[in-house]
């Protein structure tokens, strides 16, 4: 091999080293017990997707950023013999969110029940360009009800989502939540005409990013009339006003429908863990275009943009079965918890790696080190043997480094009496244990 | 979206449904508190890596198995302007096994202790033919120990592995233990030179599986003269002999070294986990160039190949880190052991999905409801509230469906007197509990 290999994962990739694994494993195990205490079951799927699952699913920008899995062996001789395009290269790609899989799945499996609820936790991966906090591979933490129109389930995910913030330790957070219907109306209303409707929801989705003036500049250059994105941000504005969603459900059309929906959403989640949390926002757009109901977004106080979000999408499952199924799902973003969960110190004490470093002296076979650890270890404790019986000191280091918070020493002395010597490597205090008693008495020595 | 698009994963590639998942979590949960018992921390790794990491590693039939990443954007235009070959169009791909990661980490992680022990259960990618229990993505679970040559270590990856199938509920199983310098030194007693060394363990690693009279033949095909090939079966055949070992561990030079450490690892092991399975095979091969010492594989009764594997390594860390790492590991593969345990029914039951589906009644307002969900989920119960208020028989239908054993109904009576009529859905008992108190009666009714 080459010297100049890069010991380095490629770029925007990690590595998780073990402090790294069991803060993940913190909030994926809290987040995980929510969503079941919601009914959701579990569902994985793989990595690997055909591109034509995923295709057009993103809109072009999400096209652009698929990662594509090379052609092998005689196919990709094949299409070398010719001059090649992209599309004659790769049939398949990477997974790119968790919903789409969802969508196949529920088309695949006729042995579902005839409302799916499951959730996952799995690993993504987007070819974006790599910044502080974005990465190419990531987690999310989605569930997703399929089968059902009733409100009742956009409450659900919106309280499952909720209760598994509160569980992480999270209080101060707010799910936004608007209506594609709804906000379809308000972008009618200020004149926007259907063909730039759906760029004007994507270049809405950044509002709160970029800010009033940059939209109204990025919609201009689009070809929308100043005068109409003028329009647009205005009515928002004034959605914002209290009393605004009552005055739209009280009339009629779309616009009605919308905020009816919403009315009704916020009446069924108020008993719920959600309650507290929900906010009405008129200027939330989600720039998915297979959105069709609600829309959800989750924000928290000192954090630029979402840690989660979702909403309704009832034609999207229909693609691929030829039947409507309505769908509502809702995605929390793993990275974006556990940046804040690390900048607010929100993570209790984590354990990683052995209780026990097993230090065996020279007059010690390594057999019978073994053997005592597999004692400890029948025990329930995690007990690592030194791999030689260097001097203790050098032994006594290596525990040091490996962060373990007791050493046992065994020579000869020990064996011959059936115990350990236990050395409270914080406090340096040393005692001859019984090697049956070892995890009692670490218990009581707390 | 065309008609035509498949519903179906890759080929390959599997969609893991709630009860595949428990299963798979079932067994993973146990290998990784069994690899924690032993000292060893967790891992993750990115699924993408370097094809300079890659490539090289497994042989020229495993660089013809890595999935590439195909370029993207501008990189790809200017591969497609040219005449591209393969190498042109990636320099990504997916992960192939999860000891080439560890090396590349153990070269850029400095603060790593100078004994790393972790273990990683990821999955991995593979492009091989598909066929009966043979996957494109599978999972491993790897336990490996850099910075020492004790053989200690081995015998530490043995137990532990040993252990964790204990744990699994298995028995029966026997780990197969040779050593490379052992069988090389056997293989140069039979007459075949250093050039045809490689491709001679290449094909014995195959001898079980397709027997003398194949392996003759590869080798004759591959140029081997009949006569060495005869030699070599015929010693190892004579090396199966009880005292074998001993007499080779008597001697001197590259046998004898290799014998005497097998020795050492057996002594090690015999007060361990490991103790009762290990049995030396000299015939075990392992295919892969990079083992250095001792060689594991473990065996089941009845089933043809193996469900796990390892050895000792010396020299591939250090072809990253410019400095000699000795390592040692053991994989055991996910889907051989889940294959194995779904034949012979080792699964104990496994909990999936709410354990009461709560009916609402057309009398109760959906808030109410997600209201009393609330409370019994506070309880620590799984509970699902069905999507609409429809005739409870339809209710209780979906509530079997889902498998849910309790329905809990709630009706504007049960609301009135703050309870819920609980209903047994396999004995059909009903009884009505109040609100509070739906845990403790589940828990006391079992």
């Amino acid at each position: 091999m080459s010297q100049d290999t890069s010991t380095k994962p490629p770029s925007g990739m990690r590595d998780f080293l073990a402090p790294d694994v069991v803060r993940r494993r913190h909030v994926t195990s809290i987040v995980q017990r929510v969503y079941e205490s919601f009914g959701f079951v579990p569902l994985e799927t793989p990595a690997i997707e055909n591109l034509s699952s995923l295709l057009g699913k993103y809109g072009p920008e999400g096209d652009q950023l698929l990662y594509r899995i090379l052609h092998r062996r005689d196919k990709l001789q094949r299409a070398l013999e010719g001059s090649p395009r992209e599309q004659d290269l790769a049939e398949e790609g990477l997974r790119y969110d968790l919903t789409v899989p969802l969508a196949r799945v529920v088309a695949n499996y006729r042995e579902l029940p005839a409302f799916y609820k499951r959730y996952a936790i799995q690993p993504v991966w987007r070819a974006d360009r790599p910044a502080k906090g974005r990465f190419r591979e990531f987690y999310q933490c989605d569930v997703d009800i399929t089968g059902t129109k009733s409100l009742v389930a956009d409450a659900e995910v919106c309280g499952a989502v909720a209760e598994a913030l509160h569980q992480l330790g999270f209080s101060d957070f707010r799910i936004l939540v608007n209506h594609r219907a709804l906000l379809r109306a308000l972008v009618a209303r200020a004149g926007i005409g259907p063909n730039a409707e759906a760029l004007a929801l994507i270049v809405l989705d950044k509002l709160d990013k970029i800010g009033a003036d940059a939209v109204k500049q990025e919609l201009a250059q689009k070809g929308v009339p100043a005068a109409q994105t003028e329009a647009l941000l205005e009515v928002l504005e004034l959605s914002k006003q209290p009393g605004a969603l009552a005055q739209f459900a009280a009339g009629e059309g779309a616009l009605a429908t919308g905020a009816r929906e919403l009315q009704e959403l916020f009446a069924n989640a108020k008993s719920g863990p959600a309650a507290a949390h929900l906010v009405f926002d008129p200027t939330l757009a989600r720039g998915l275009g297979y959105y069709t109901g609600p829309i959800f977004e989750v924000t928290c106080a000192g954090l630029a943009g979402s840690i989660g979000g979702g909403g309704r999408y009832d034609n999207l499952v229909g693609m691929w079965k030829g039947q409507e199924v309505p769908a509502v799902g809702f995605s929390l973003g793993l990275e974006r918890v556990l940046l804040i969960m690390g900048e607010r110190e929100m993570f209790p004490p984590l354990a990683i790696g052995p209780q026990i470093l097993l230090c065996r002296m020279g007059d010690v076979p390594a057999a019978t080190a073994i053997g005592v650890a597999t004692a400890l270890r029948g025990q329930g404790l995690r007990v690592e043997v030194h791999a030689d019986a260097v001097p203790l000191g050098k032994q006594l280091q290596y525990a040091n480094a490996i962060g373990a918070p007791f050493a046992a020493i065994l020579g000869a002395n020990e064996v011959a009496a059936a115990t350990v010597s236990m050395k409270n490597l914080t406090s340096g205090a040393q005692a001859a244990v019984p090697i049956g008693e070892v995890s009692r008495w670490l218990s009581s020595s707390k």
